[in-house]
């Protein structure tokens, strides 16, 4: 598997230049610093209430998704695509039982957010990351570090499942 | 049990007059517009996020719980008790699973927000809400009709347990 991507890295570099300007159907990985969300966006933990989501699997994940104004006043339109300058925020921790609150309802019923795992970025650039369906994706951990190539390669091709609601899962929490 | 909570309203509306000006260690039901919340506070919709919640037992509920300035001051600071004027908003929902995104991950693994069912607030007033520990409480079904008074009268009960914390069960996410 590793070495797949190492191929596919190898290959797009050599494409990248080419691709760079291309409205392509997958991420010009040679292109990196472009494609993927290298900074965290300032002020995100202000920003309004998208909803709530919780992932099982090997995730045991609770995130609180959040907007920039463009992203809520999107989602209160009902408008699709989302507009340039969208930002979502999806905060993600640990799904884990609160025994506190166990203790108070008398039987094991309750979970909380435990410690914040990573946070996760959706910016809407139709230019800048038009290799991507118009979405530049980015992952931090909780140190401030982005995940790694590899890693972030992984975003779009799952998100672009979500093509008819222009590659977001989350919907508005009304 | 229903006989009871009729038994403890009639009693507390004798009581009520008297109690009504005392910080009691109990809600004072005779005077219960003064000790719930009767008006959904404006704008909490767009109020910042203090964290999530979720809850099994009888209830599979899934919560965003917002805060106005004050609040979100407060937990910031992690200044206790929260000064009057703090609004705490928990936004319920069903806790569901999303057969769209299990679709995509291929594995029953994803939860979300299904039809809200109830809006729930804290109000800080140390002096008007001074028999409920300074916390006015209110819950509000989906069509805005607020709890009825036995429903209400279980609120301080158990918030009082979360003594340490001001009687405020949800910390911060941070």
């Amino acid at each position: 598997m590793k070495r797949v991507v190492v191929s596919l890295v190898a290959v797009a570099t050599i494409a990248g230049i080419l691709a760079a300007m291309a409205s392509a159907s997958g991420p010009a990985a040679g292109d990196a610093a472009s494609i993927f969300v290298t900074e965290i966006p300032t002020g995100y933990r202000d920003w309004k209430l998208v909803s709530v989501a919780h992932e099982e699997g090997n995730l045991h994940s609770f995130a609180a998704v959040l907007g920039n104004d463009a992203a809520i006043e999107a989602y209160r339109g009902a408008k699709l695509p989302f507009p340039d300058g969208t930002i979502i925020a999806a905060l993600h921790y640990r799904h884990l039982p609160s025994e506190e609150n166990n203790r108070v309802f008398g039987r094991d019923q309750s979970f909380v957010p435990g410690p914040q795992t990573n946070v996760q970025f959706m910016v809407k650039d139709s230019t800048k990351y038009a290799s991507t369906g118009g979405w530049g994706f980015g992952h931090f951990n909780p140190d401030g570090k982005p995940g790694d190539e590899a890693f972030m390669m992984t975003c779009f091709p799952c998100h672009e499942k979500a093509k008819a609601n222009d590659l977001v899962f989350t919907r508005y929490a009304r």
